[in-house]
């Protein structure tokens, strides 16, 4: 592996994205009061954040609005009821889904819209609809980032044609994604390498998605930014689906750079994070997901598992392993 | 660096040891049932478990009986009322920590013993007393590893000059003990790296030590394991002081060495761990233990701002970095 940075240095070419909104909505349907989604963009632009990802823009066709908070769709008002002009450095993400999103009527002239960059989701073979997407949201004058779900289910060989796609579209950043939260520090170093590879031939950043099932997401996002990938995807208090992402305050305390600081991201954590927890919603490492991130499984039979109190962890195994054989 | 095996294969040198009772005794000073301590053992050896740590060889003399249960003593009659004469498998180890263990009364002859490895506790600045301890275990017919304790405050240099003086015991076991749980992966392949080299020079092997205060317990026991270490420390539901330690059920799931069994470990952790955090047991990640390991500091003042259920993270962070500068 050749080792961009120390321990010690600082990567100015490094962006912190916050994804609390967009991966924890996936927690609560995106229903965060206003006051919350305020005060975290305020501790986000205090903290050193450099994107902040509002949640999606989904198509209102197949989503009935009355079954989701705003942050579903993330419509110009609603960002603008937060942001105002957003007149700072930082950067507004959202993320459409392909085949999800109503991008045509739903995505306007970057000119008229808050939104920075559009960061579009899709698995491995739907890769043309999303280059079509890039495409138009580039036209429309966002920078986008493409964000190939679920690698960890698919062929090495299959992945790398698909960075070759990518590589000649005008999308600025490959991600990668570990949904399943079943990768290692070992794995995300060989994959890292050969995105940063492809990436660098066509003149795009990679950046990392990472999932705490196997309580590796912090240690696989630096892992990754050790190899050289830049934009860091993290939340506050890890909250995301299941058992969550890489904790944005473990990410501020690790990095060097010192336009990040740790302070407001705690503040916000005892503030506004431990509200939610006493509220009731539930996310984080838990043995379900330690088992479904170890079979290389989506962690929805782990969520209905933990939902419903269950430990009887034996049995959950015994099932999910008959899944796969 | 150069890797030992892959994610396919598997190590025969593997030893995986489980350190429940002796990590987890300093969360509940020791007092474990007895059923707990039985089960545990049949648990360990059903799951394939090489090696299970009772606990603490304490010196009496030091250390008040009434104050702490049977396993910070590990006395050969209260192991022998769990394991008999432990016709198994499964290897017995204690912890002794140089300057609170009185060796010379409490350690008896191995042929009279049912323990098979003596764990001594140091830090660096008691190596020469150190190796008097292991040299009289070994005597008495013991296995013996040597625990150089909080190794993120030495410096590397006294480091080498530690391990090279104990090349020349007869210490069986160097291990690599992150106490303060602020190791980062990239760290621990160094610092495996130098242990290894040494070790090999002296034909000894290497062992580690995780604690888990960046959530990072599982993830260095991995990278450490892909350097060639081979004694490989893990707690159910990782259990031990503060943030704890790897868990035994992640490690279990993801060696491929076949005489490995995770179900036994379920089994335990769904019975007999989670009646412990019913109880009110306190241990395992949160926030103040992200920021001493952050900060490279020992865990008390986290263990004791937990334990008043003070979230008041921000202030804590400035009274630690206080005690820093």
């Amino acid at each position: 592996m050749t080792q961009k940075g120390t321990l010690l240095s600082f990567r100015p070419d490094i962006k912190v994205v916050d994804a609390t909104i967009r991966d924890g909505g996936l927690v609560n349907n995106f229903y965060f009061e206003d006051d919350f989604v305020r005060e975290l963009y305020k501790t986000n632009i205090k903290a050193g954040v450099d994107y902040m990802e509002f949640g999606y823009k989904a198509s209102k066709e197949l989503f009935n609005v009355n079954e989701f908070g705003d942050w579903k769709f993330c419509d110009e008002s609603s960002i603008r009821r937060i942001v105002g002009d957003n007149d700072t450095d930082l950067k507004i993400a959202v993320m459409a889904d392909v085949g999800r999103t109503d991008y045509k009527n739903d995505i306007i002239d970057k000119k008229d819209s808050v939104i920075d960059i559009i960061r579009i989701a899709t698995y491995i073979n739907t890769i043309p609809a999303a280059v079509e997407m890039i495409e138009y949201c580039h036209a429309k004058g966002y920078e986008t980032s493409i964000n190939i779900m679920a690698i960890s289910t698919s062929n090495t060989g299959d992945i790398e044609q698909a960075l070759e796609l990518l590589g000649q579209s005008n999308v600025d950043v490959f991600y990668i994604v570990d949904s399943y939260g079943s990768m290692y520090p070992e794995q995300i170093r060989t994959i890292s390498e050969m995105y940063i590879r492809i990436a660098e031939k066509y003149g795009k950043k990679v950046g990392i998605h990472a999932h705490n099932n196997q309580q590796t997401a912090f240690a696989n996002t630096i892992e990754a930014t050790a190899c050289g990938v830049s934009y860091l995807d993290a939340t506050m208090l890890g909250m995301g689906r299941g058992a969550g992402n890489c904790a944005l305050e473990a990410l501020l305390g690790f990095l060097k750079n010192p336009k990040y600081n740790i302070i407001p991201a705690l503040k916000f954590v005892q503030t506004k994070m431990l509200e939610l927890k006493k509220q009731g919603l539930v996310w984080g490492y838990d043995i379900p997901y330690l088992l479904t991130g170890l079979l290389n499984q989506h962690p929805r039979t782990a969520i209905a598992k933990i939902a419903e109190n269950d430990t009887d962890y034996t049995s959950f195994y015994r099932d999910i392993w008959d899944r796969e054989n």
